[in-house]
């Protein structure tokens, strides 16, 4: 059995974690696993991945959770372009700083966001309180002024001039919150440039 | 000027940061910031980490936040030992799921469960409501039993024979609430190999 990459590409990581592969056309097969069906608390699914999440990769034996480590290993498995995860030494800690950052930073304050906006709405029948929303979006809007000012400043991408594994992270989650007017008003400031390029990529 | 750490030895990744730098023998001017004063909310320290968080790692102009890109910085310029950051694929990959995993995992249950026993009551002069520092306190049972299960099991270190960065960031977290006498009833049950191996290393 060769790649199998577990994903379900409403998920954001999943999404990263699929673009890259299909970017640097790894073959690998596709174990849809779908979240609002719970098909990740399945027993089934905990023999492959006990952390029940998504994504997950399993390459033969060799099972490993957690986006980030999954984009790291394909990189290096399969030899991606440089640019990806450069070797150059300061360059790929700019990238190694983001991809720590994101975790509670950008992709935490995405997915509050989502949650309070759309999810329990939808979940609980009534919105969320409008003070708890509103100290959620503030927190989200620090995270994109964040991005913009240390992270992207003027360059083309995060890291420099060339796209790399950390606009892939960043932008599916931009795009998520983006697709369901999640995001608060400073989103409109992401640079358009950046948002393009890594689209057009 | 050579390397500089921004540190405050009370911050479990700084801690991680500075085991690191010491047991690898690499020169570095400490430059200490006191998070219980505030120091990492000044205007000189933005100039330095506009994140203003330690650790921070200044290295010429250089400057480089987040604890698990600086130890990786630290472990690829100064060639620290391979155990560390193994070259082998497969560990290697094993090592930064545990980076990845703990941000929002062990780290995050750590603290939660630390301010809400130790520094709420302190500041907000009374305790947490019991039901949701029980809550918190099961969060973080939930952790360490991933912790044990997913991904000490029955190995000496976290990923394997051997000590890599995945132990100092995960001992520094523990320690710091074992010490605190946060942890939940479920610490006791930590490999106290694992710990006593780590420790002594």
């Amino acid at each position: 059995m060769g790649l199998e990459l577990y994903l379900d590409l409403m998920s954001q990581p999943c999404r990263a974690v699929y673009i890259f592969a299909k970017k640097n056309g790894i073959p690998f097969q596709l174990r849809t696993i779908e979240l609002l069906k719970g098909q990740h608390y399945t027993d089934a699914f905990a023999q492959v991945n006990p952390l029940r999440k998504v994504p997950a990769l399993k390459d033969g034996d060799f099972v490993l959770a957690e986006s980030v480590a999954i984009l790291l290993y394909l990189s290096r498995k399969y030899k991606a372009p440089d640019h990806w995860y450069p070797q150059d030494l300061q360059t790929r800690a700019r990238v190694d700083e983001y991809l720590a950052w994101q975790h509670t930073a950008l992709r935490s304050c995405c997915s509050r966001a989502m949650w309070q906006k759309m999810m329990f709405p939808v979940f609980l029948g009534q919105p969320v309180p409008p003070e708890r929303l509103a100290s959620t979006l503030a927190e989200l809007d620090g995270c994109l002024q964040m991005l913009e000012d240390k992270f992207l400043q003027n360059k083309a991408f995060l890291t420099g001039p060339h796209i790399s594994v950390a606009d892939l992270v960043a932008i599916t989650e931009l795009m998520h919150d983006e697709g369901l007017s999640v995001l608060a008003a400073k989103s409109s400031r992401a640079d358009p440039n950046w948002l393009r390029g890594v689209s057009g990529w």
